[in-house]
């Protein structure tokens, strides 16, 4: 199997800087789009085949050095008691959003293994449809799904969560804690059905204060990351700069970076920590030479070790192909 | 007059930090939500006497130690040849985006005076009837402008504008040019009017990678900011930690923080340089206790000497006014 993402994951030695990217599997792909035309999004989530068929499309096109499982982080608002659909331009919206005590207390633990079976299963699949190329496994981290669950959705100022933490912060730890466990099981249930490593998305940690960051994002990774070993376990946030120095307290194997701070500088803060990113999704736009020079930036910056490229946010729908093309010979380019 | 903020901005001594807080004149104001009853929020902006009216309300309520003029930062892009209007629920709508050599080239330099006359009025007329109390101006900062004037609205992944960076460069100097020197010229029309002070919102800023804020954002700041005299100039941004250190090149006199940064480690970053914030607008729903607790981390933090107590965003439409009272009365106890 290519381990090169497994080992800088690790740290270790690589002969060369792997790379995958997020939402790999997705719209800017005209093969996705074909089987998108016949499923739904949630269908396709929910379908193991056709999810392992649209995570081994981008390993055909580009020989990406990971997949990664095709799901939703919200599937495990679903297991604990809160359906969610989405409405055409307007994102996920969670059908009953939970923001007192008797909401709340209506959530339910489940039995993840019966509750969230399809990601384990599109593994299981992939694993022997391509047993040559690793595939990661991911989760919402535990505040970013909190976000979801009260806000009902994306939010712009994000009151109605922040309200909870200050008003019923008794309530709000409790969900937390709640989550954190699911989301910690599930990450577990994917590295047991073969993911070589497993990334936590905190994409909405970087919408709180320091202060607030401390006491109640970074706990709660914190405590799904606990329940999670066997694989390298990846934490993502957006917007983390004012609190880089603590991601490493999570628990984390490494950190992947979104596009607003600088590799290099990102390195002396972080210390040692491998981590992952951070290319500006929208680069890919660029002519071929802003591309080469970009990417080659982050490169030189991050060095041989301890760093698998990737985007610092998921592929946007209306990236070129090509683009994708020289990002990705850049990266093969690279040695130290 | 209470010269308190003017003097805070300037980084000199001062009895006391003084407080005025970003959309201070807003929905969260029954007298306020009174007049917008009768006129809609662009009428009211271009009507000096209800603007004043409006303007003059928190000051009558809270006694805050400066005014904000009432106004909008879109109006620039109407003054270069671009109407607006704004949607229920949708913000605001630019009606013929700006995508393309052949619409930057139908952007017009217009004579700023006569283009943008109702937030100078408006400052004129509140020095009449409020002579003890201190007015700020303020305008969009040129990035965040030529945000709006690109992706024609809000934007989540703000891909048009971007894209406009890295195929157009040349382009988009042009426009950021333009904005930039409409923006200098109305902010000291706005100084002239009788402003003691005026703020540049870069909103979008931290949207764009280091590399690119110092590419784009900061030097178009610079070049508005470069035609400005007379009165502190204050720069605000979001998202900013990423290079917060660069901030003062932008020829600010003062930077305004939003509250994902922790005040006295940004001081630190930023050096000697008066800072204004940075309270999560947030925070104001929650019980008494915990808004002291966290107003007076944020005074402590600051010292007396170069800080003017603010929010680190505007103000929530449903912000509980007893809130307000609480955050006012407790920067009003603080000594050091």
């Amino acid at each position: 199997m290519n381990d090169l993402v497994p080992r800088a994951l690790r740290g270790e030695y690589v002969e060369r800087t792997p790379v995958w990217f997020m939402r790999q599997a997705g719209r800017y792909l005209p093969e996705y789009r074909e089987v998108r035309s016949r499923v739904s999004f949630l269908e396709l989530c929910r379908d193991p085949d056709l999810a392992c068929e649209v995570t081994i499309q981008t390993i055909e096109r580009f020989a990406c050095d990971a997949a990664i499982v095709f799901s939703d982080i919200l599937f495990v608002l679903e297991a604990i008691g809160r359906p969610f659909h989405f409405e055409k331009d307007e994102g996920p919206v969670i059908d009953n959003p939970v923001r007192d005590a008797a909401a709340a207390a209506s959530l339910v633990r489940p039995d993840v293994a019966e509750a969230l079976p399809d990601a384990p299963e599109t593994i299981r699949r992939f694993r022997k449809a391509r047993p040559d190329t690793p595939i990661l496994g991911f989760a919402g981290a535990p505040f970013t799904l909190l976000c979801y669950l009260v806000e009902g959705g994306g939010s712009r100022s994000f009151a109605h969560v922040k309200r909870l933490l200050y008003i019923d912060p008794a309530i709000a730890r409790k969900m937390l804690d709640l989550l954190a466990d699911v989301v910690g099981d599930y990450l577990q249930l994917q590295v047991d059905a073969g993911a070589i490593g497993v990334q936590l998305f905190d994409t909405w940690a970087g919408i709180l204060s320091p202060q607030d960051y401390l006491g109640w994002a970074l706990p709660a990774a914190q405590r799904a990351f606990s329940r999670v070993s066997g694989a390298p376990r990846i934490y993502f946030t957006r917007d983390s700069a004012p609190f880089l120095e603590w991601l490493p307290e999570t628990g984390a194997d490494a950190i992947s970076l979104d596009w607003r701070v600088d590799l290099g500088a990102a390195r002396k803060r972080l210390g040692p920590i491998p981590v992952q990113g951070n290319l500006d999704p929208t680069v890919l736009y660029a002519p071929e030479a802003v591309i080469r020079r970009r990417v080659r930036k982050i490169l030189d910056a991050a060095g041989s070790v301890g760093h698998v490229f990737n985007l610092g946010h998921g592929i946007l729908p209306d990236t070129p192909i090509e683009g994708v093309e020289v990002m990705i010979d850049e990266v093969r380019r690279f040695r130290v």
